[in-house]
C-alpha cells in the first residue's frame, strides 16, 4: 500500500494508532490543536499546532512569498482561533532546495512577521534545511482558560450550526490573504455561546462530519443557507476549501442572545446559521467531496456552475 | 544572493532579524530551546524546539525507518536535555512522496513511539502532507524549574570544560542510534554544576565556539584531551559532527565534586575534562571546520588518519 491510496484522515488513523500516551494531556491528535496543562496547578490550558504548507500544493512557485508567509502562520493561528485560544508563540522551519534566492526567504518572513504582529505572536525559533524541495512547518503554541476551551467534542443534538464569513472560492486569493478568527474566537469563547467549533480548512463537506462525529452527532444542513462568495454555487461553498472561517455549535438558548452581541461586536463579519447537529445517524443532507490538502493540488479549478 | 552561499547560521541571523519580539519569552532563537513562560506565575518554563530531518541530508532512503524515527524525536530531546529539563509533548509533520509505502512510514513511527516511551513523551499531534521529497518535522515542548535552566550564555572566564561520552565517527550508526543525555542533564541542572551547557550536534568545532561566544568569553582547548570514538584522530572527533554529547562549562571549584558525584551516578559513561572558558578575543585552538548540516550531506567519508 502506498501512500497515494490513502486519504489524510486514514493514513494518520494508521500512523497515530497505540502512540504512548503523554502526560498532562488533556486532547490529543484529532482536534484543532493538542490541548495540554500549562504547568501544575495552572488554570491555563497550552494550544499546540504543527502545520505545514508545500511549494506546489498549499501555494504555487509564482505567489508572492510575503503572502505565503502570512498564509503559513495564520493556517495555525486560525485553529487556535477555532479552540477559543490566542496565539503566543511560534516556530518555523524552512526547507530550501540551494538555489533559491534569500531574497525569496526575505519575502516570506516579511509575510510571516506581519502575522506575527498582528497578533502578538513572538517568533522564537527558526531552522533551516536544504531540500530537494521547498515547503515550510509552523508550529504555533497558544494558550486558553481551562474554562473557556472549546473543542470539536461537545457539540449536542440540536445545537444550531453557525459558520462566519462567507465560504468557496477561496483560491481566487484569499487562502493567501485570509484574517484568521482570533478576535471572534476569543468572544465566543468569553461569552460561553459554543457548544463546539472548529476551523473550516477543508471545506464544510469535510469539516461538518469531523466536528459532528468529534461530538457523537449527525446533522442537517440546509445548502440554501450557507453564505457562498460571490461567484460561488452551495456545492463549490461546501467544498472548495481554505475558508478559514468558523463551524460553530451552539446550543438553542443562546441563539439569539449570541445573534445580537455579534451584530454589535463584529458588524462588518457574517455569522450564518447553516444547520442543526443531530442524533447520531442522522445526516441529512447530501455532501459533495472537501479538499483533501494531501492530494489536491491549489490550482484554480473550472468552475461547474 | 543564493542559499546556497550561506551557511545556516548565517542565512538564520538574516532571516530572525527585526522578528517581532514575543510575550513572555525568556531566551528567543539562538540557544538548543527558545524558552518561555509556563503560564502566569508558574515557576516552571517551557522549552520549545523545531527541528527537522531530510531524506539524503540528515539520512538516507535505504537507512532503516525505525532508526530515524528514533532519531528525528531524539535530535530534538537531546536539545530540551541540554538546557537541564524534561521532555514533555511532541509535533510530528510527515512530508511524503506520493509513491512512498504506507509500510515504510509505519516503521518510522515505530521508531518514534520507541523514542517517546524512553523519555516519557507523548505525541500529542500529527499531520501529513504530500510532497516532492521525504522529510519530517519534529516540535518537542519540555519543561525546567525556573532555577534549573542551563543557557549556553551564562559561561565564565576560567569555567573547565566538559564532554559526556566520546567524539567522533558519528556516521558509522551512532547518528541513528544515539541516546539523548536526559539522565545526565537533569541530574546537572538538579546539582547546579553547570554554569553552562549545549549539546554537540555539528562538532565540537562549531558548537564549542557557539558557547562561548553566546558566553561572552574566548576559549582554549587541548586536542589530545578529546575523548575520541575508536578509530577517530582529533580533526574528527572535532569535526565530524552529530555526537549528540553535552558540552558543559564548570565553575573549578565544583569540578571535584562534580567528578566525584558523576562517577557513581553514571559510571558507564565517560565525562572528560577538554578545555577552558576565557577572557573574550583568546581562543587558543585553531579549530577544523565542524558539521554544517546545511551543505554536507551526511555519507561515510574517506577517513584521513
Amino acid at each position: 500500500m502506498k501512500v497515494r491510496d490513502l486519504n489524510e484522515d486514514r493514513l494518520l488513523k494508521i500512523l497515530l494508532t497505540g502512540l504512548p500516551e503523554g502526560r498532562n494531556v488533556v486532547t490529543g491528535p484529532g482536534d484543532d490543536c493538542a490541548v495540554v496543562q500549562a504547568a501544575q496547578g495552572s488554570r491555563e490550558f497550552l494550544l499546540l499546532k504543527a502545520d505545514c504548507v508545500v511549494e506546489g500544493i498549499h501555494y504555487l512557485p509564482e505567489h508572492d512569498p510575503v503572502r505565503v508567509g502570512w498564509k503559513a502562520l495564520c493556517r495555525a493561528v486560525s485553529d487556535v482561533a477555532a479552540m477559543g485560544g490566542e496565539p503566543l508563540h511560534a516556530l518555523v522551519t524552512i526547507f530550501s532546495p540551494v538555489d533559491r534566492s534569500v531574497s525569496y526567504w526575505k519575502g516570506f518572513y516579511k509575510g510571516l512577521s506581519k502575522a506575527a504582529k498582528r497578533f502578538g505572536i513572538g517568533i522564537v525559533g527558526g531552522e533551516t534545511s536544504r531540500a530537494p524541495c521547498a515547503a515550510v512547518s509552523v508550529t504555533l503554541v497558544g494558550r486558553v482558560e481551562a474554562g473557556r476551551l472549546i473543542t470539536r467534542a461537545a457539540g449536542k443534538p440540536g445545537d444550531l450550526l453557525f459558520v462566519t464569513g462567507t465560504l468557496g472560492g477561496s483560491i481566487q486569493g484569499k487562502h493567501l490573504d485570509f484574517v484568521p478568527r482570533v478576535a471572534e474566537g476569543r468572544w465566543l469563547s468569553a461569552h460561553g455561546y459554543a457548544h463546539a467549533m472548529m476551523d473550516l480548512s477543508d471545506g464544510l463537506a469535510s469539516d461538518l462530519p469531523r466536528l459532528a462525529t468529534a461530538s457523537g452527532c449527525g446533522f442537517e444542513l440546509d445548502p440554501d443557507l450557507l453564505p457562498r462568495t460571490r461567484g460561488c454555487n452551495a456545492n463549490e461553498a461546501m467544498s472548495d476549501g481554505e475558508d478559514y472561517e468558523l463551524l460553530i455549535a451552539v446550543p438553542p438558548r443562546l441563539a439569539d442572545r449570541l445573534r445580537r452581541g455579534w451584530k454589535e461586536t463584529f458588524p462588518r463579519l457574517r455569522l450564518t446559521e447553516i444547520g442543526t447537529l443531530r442524533e447520531p445517524g442522522i445526516s441529512a443532507t447530501a455532501l459533495p467531496q472537501g479538499f483533501d490538502h494531501f492530494f489536491s493540488c491549489q490550482q484554480p479549478r473550472e468552475r461547474a456552475s
